[in-house]
């Protein structure tokens, strides 16, 4: 069962205290198929400027990662500048140049349309509604969101809610979207706007998953070093949808807790090195090896 | 297996969110006891002014907690207040009278001094020592501490930490301790200060266990309603020591993580009401019914 995402790819400037990157590939579509592609294929939806390395696009049709949804448009890439100081859980931005990502109207291609797997990525939420509107009855659909939609355009956010099985955020924004400083109540209103699975991204503690009623929490994979948490909730996401597209079973509680059991393993290697690095160079056995650490990690 | 516990016997005023309480009963040494007894017998070291009411003294022997070693000093009991805004992980201190504890100087009876069981809550480190001093081989001892002694008595910390099995003490004391921003990295540098065992403990998040070599997380109980953190970690450490001391393993990765979850049961009641108060009313049916949905929440 392959995935249709809709994101971005970017350029991106980092600052951490382990380093300063210039211009390196980014996105949330990016760093979602670096990891979801290990479980599944991937067709992705995006805009890039004419700047951006044609190279990258190869890399991706390599992997089998469908590229035609990504369009081409002169002008200049997305453009994200950021900074982590001691505190990798939260970056700073510095510089954030829309660019091509202005004009982007997100057109599927006819054969993603029927695709049961959507992934929609951080953006307008009224883009979102567009993607929505262009596919059929995917047995699963997720979203992410932040805080600028939230406060900026509720009402579109809201009319996604109501469209999609399965809401990623953090816990900020789950807090801001609900007004409610106790996740648990969080979840409780969230759950009211539509989505019927939750998850809570929470950065280095791990994330929280509602699921019919239950809460389940999974800590983050500790690391030794953490280059760039960049992409890390994108790599997240595409951990745990990559599981579920594979095992084509969107509400046992058990594949879904292992999903994201898989979302924390991806997110663990994108974190080790900068841009997604790490997830290019991996393979099965290491992300295998991984998943076994973390429920070593985890188990009574 | 009886645990000998040195600590604060205190008046807490104390506002949150929720509402606002004077003078109510606080102290590490009680929040430690009311979530000790549960699993074995207690016996208390501590210093009380002669404010300090004798009905809390004699609730403590009825429920088989030895108060013994609890020296009643002409003056005015220990007080601290507090206030919890939005964030509940994080006490601002308002005022501080340590009255009577000024004078503290932990003398523990005759028949606490074979104890094999030993909890050296957060105080003077100096003093941590003299308690050592006291006592014969115990097979298990553990210590608190804050960043107040970190930062002004390091030498007799170090003096301390070289004597204990098991250090508990929460994420930015960690990093303050060993200089490290990185939780892994912090543990290592600690264990070449001595203890075999770390437990950092992350509020909200849980806790994080070392102990030979590995690590295992595991994440707080979800409530709904935080009514007051106040002792939290001292009934998570009264959860974990009264595990220990009743199961008499103190070298098995199973049964120490086993104790953690119990920890983690004590601290969510604790913090469900003000004050030791929902503590006080438990049943052990209650606290293995937590047990087992806490089981639930991190089940794979």
């Amino acid at each position: 069962m392959s995935i249709v995402v809709v994101g971005t790819l970017a350029f991106d400037s980092i600052q951490t205290p382990f380093g300063r990157v210039e211009r390196i590939l980014g996105g949330s579509a990016n760093h979602f198929s670096m990891a979801a592609h290990y479980f599944t294929s991937i067709k992705m939806v995006g805009v890039i400027g004419d700047d951006f390395p044609q190279e990258h696009l190869m890399y991706l049709t390599d992997r089998k990662i469908c590229t035609k949804g990504i369009q081409k448009i002169r002008g200049k890439s997305f453009f994200w500048e950021g900074l982590y100081e001691s505190d990798m859980n939260q970056a700073k931005t510095l510089i954030t140049e829309l660019n091509v990502l202005e004009q982007f109207n997100p057109i599927l291609p006819a054969d993603y349309r029927q695709s049961d797997c959507l992934f929609l990525a951080n953006f307008d939420p009224e883009l979102q509604l567009s993607v929505l509107d262009q596919v059929g009855a995917p047995s699963l659909v997720a979203c992410d969101t932040m805080n600028f939609w939230i406060e900026r355009k509720r009402e579109a956010l809201e009319a996604v809610l109501k469209r999609i099985h399965l809401l990623l955020l953090n816990e900020g924004e789950a807090k801001l979207l609900t007004g409610e400083s106790n996740l648990i109540r969080a979840i409780k209103k969230m759950t009211q706007l539509g989505p019927k699975m939750i998850i809570i991204k929470r950065g280095e503690y791990g994330a929280m998953l509602y699921f019919q009623g239950t809460i389940s929490i999974l800590p983050a994979y500790p690391l030794e070093e953490v280059r760039d948490p960049t992409g890390a909730g994108d790599a997240f996401a595409g951990g745990v949808m990559g599981y579920l597209a594979k095992h084509r079973n969107y509400l046992n509680e058990h594949i879904v807790r292992r999903a994201m059991m898989y979302g924390t393993v991806m997110a663990s290697f994108n974190i080790e090195d900068f841009s997604f690095n790490r997830l290019k160079e991996l393979s099965w056995k290491a992300v295998e090896e991984r998943y076994l650490q973390l429920k070593q990690v985890i188990s009574l």
